[in-house]
C-alpha cells in the first residue's frame, strides 16, 4: 500500500531529481523515527530510573528535531539545492547513529528503547542510501 | 498492521488517560496531514499559476506546523495536562478545517490539493473525535 | 532598539490587520519563551533530582513547541485567518500558564525554573493582549 | 544587555563545553535568522511578482527549519555529543549561505530580502565561528 507521502509525491507537477519511491521511503523513515524518538523521550521520563536515562532523553530530543526537519527539507523540490540536502542528511545520519546506539544500550531493560533503536537504525540506513544517490 | 506509533504507545510504562488505539490513530492522522501540507505548499510553489495559490501555501504552512506540534504534545503522557491537549486540539481542528476548505477549492485543478484536502478532512475528524473523549 | 522581528515586519509589502509594534512584541515574547523552555527542560535533565522534575520537563517541551509554532503563524500575514490565530493563541496562553505555574513551583530551588517562569508569564500576557485585539 | 538566552545559559547547573557568551550569541543569531526567514518567505508570497520568488520562498523555509532545529540542539548540554553539533552546524552554515545568496539577489528590489540576507550572513558566520571551537 503506498503511503500518503508517496501519494503526494506522485502529484508534484515538475521533475524531481531523485526516484520518487526511494524518496518517499526515506521521508517515511524520517517521520517514523521522529515519532519514535518523541515517544521514547517521554517514556524515559516516566521510568522510575529516569536519572539513568537523561542522555537518552536528550539524544531522543535532538534526533526527533533533526529527523522532522530533514523530512521537511526532502519534501520540498522547488528550487532544489543538493548542498543543503547532502549536509543535512549527513547530520541526520549522525544523530540517528548516536540515538540508535544510546537506545540500544537500554534495549534489554526498556522496550521503548528497543523499538526506538530499530527506528533509528532504519532511518540512518535510509539517510545513507539517499546520500549515495545525491553525491 | 499496527503503525510504529502504536508500537511505541504499547511500550509506555505508565497509565495513559486515553484509549491507546484511538490515540495512535489521531497521532498518525496528524503526522499524515503535516506531511501532506508540507508537500502541498511546495507543489503549489511549482505551479505556473502560483500567484493564485498564495493563500493555499500560507494555510498549508500553518496547518503543517500546528499538526506537527499537536502530534508531539499528544505523544507525551508524563505530567498530562488536559487543558493543553484540549485547546491545542481545537486550534488544530480549526487549522485543518481552513486548510481543507482552501485545498478543496483547488481540488479540480490541482491533484496535490485534492489529496491534501482529504488528509485535512481526516485529521480534522480525528481531532474532533479525540476532543469528544477529553472534554 | 527595534528587534530583528520588527525590522522584518516593517518590510511586509501589504496591509497587516494588527499594529506592527504590538505584533512584533508578541512574536518576540513567544520566541523568548520557546528558547527559555527548551533550555529549562535540558537544565532539569541535568539536576540530580531530575526524578522530581519530570512534569516540568514535559510541560517545558510542550510550551516550547507551541510557542515556536505560534510565533511562526503570527509571522505570516498572507491569507490571514483570524480563526487560526485566535484558537492557537488560546492554546498558547494555556500552555504558558501551565508551564509558568509548574516552573514557579520550583523557582526557589532552581534558578532556571525562576527565569523560565518569568518568560512564561510575559508570554502568556502577550498572548492575551493580542487576543484582546483579535476577538 | 544580556539576552534571555544568556540569562538561561547562566543557570545551567553543570559544565558546558563551550564559552557561554559565544554559545548564547550563536543561539541568538540562529533564532534571529529563523525568524527573518519565516517572515521573508511570507513577504515573498505577498509580492505581485511571487512567481519570480519561488526559489527564495523554498530556501527561506529550509533555512528557517534548519536554524530553529540547530538553536534547539545547541541549547541542550546534557549528554553532549560533539558529532551531532558539528555536522548540524555544517548543514546550517550551508543553508544560511544558500539563503543569504538567494536573498541577496533580490535585495535591490525587496527590502525584506535585504534584511533577511543580513540575518543569514550573520548566522552563517556565527555557525562557522562555533564550528572552529568544536572541531
Amino acid at each position: 500500500m503506498p503511503s500518503g507521502t508517496m501519494a503526494m509525491l506522485e502529484t508534484y507537477p515538475k521533475a524531481i531529481n531523485l526516484d520518487r519511491a526511494e524518496l518517499a521511503a526515506a521521508i517515511d523513515a524520517l517521520n517514523d523515527c521522529a515519532q519514535a524518538c518523541t515517544a521514547c523521550a517521554d517514556a524515559c521520563l516516566s521510568e522510575d530510573m529516569v536519572a539513568d536515562l537523561t542522555t537518552c532523553v536528550r539524544t531522543n530530543l535532538d534526533c526527533a528535531d533533526i529527523c522532522a526537519t530533514t523530512a521537511r527539507v526532502l519534501s520540498r523540490h522547488t528550487g532544489y539545492d543538493a548542498n543543503i540536502s547532502r549536509t543535512l542528511l549527513e547530520a541526520c545520519a549522525t544523530a540517528c547513529r548516536s540515538c540508535g546506539d544510546e537506545c540500544a544500550g537500554h534495549a534489554d531493560t526498556h522496550e521503548h528503547c528497543r523499538v526506538c533503536a530499530e527506528a533509528c537504525r532504519a532511518c540512518e540506513q535510509a539517510c545513507r542510501d539517499l546520500l549515495a544517490r545525491i553525491s
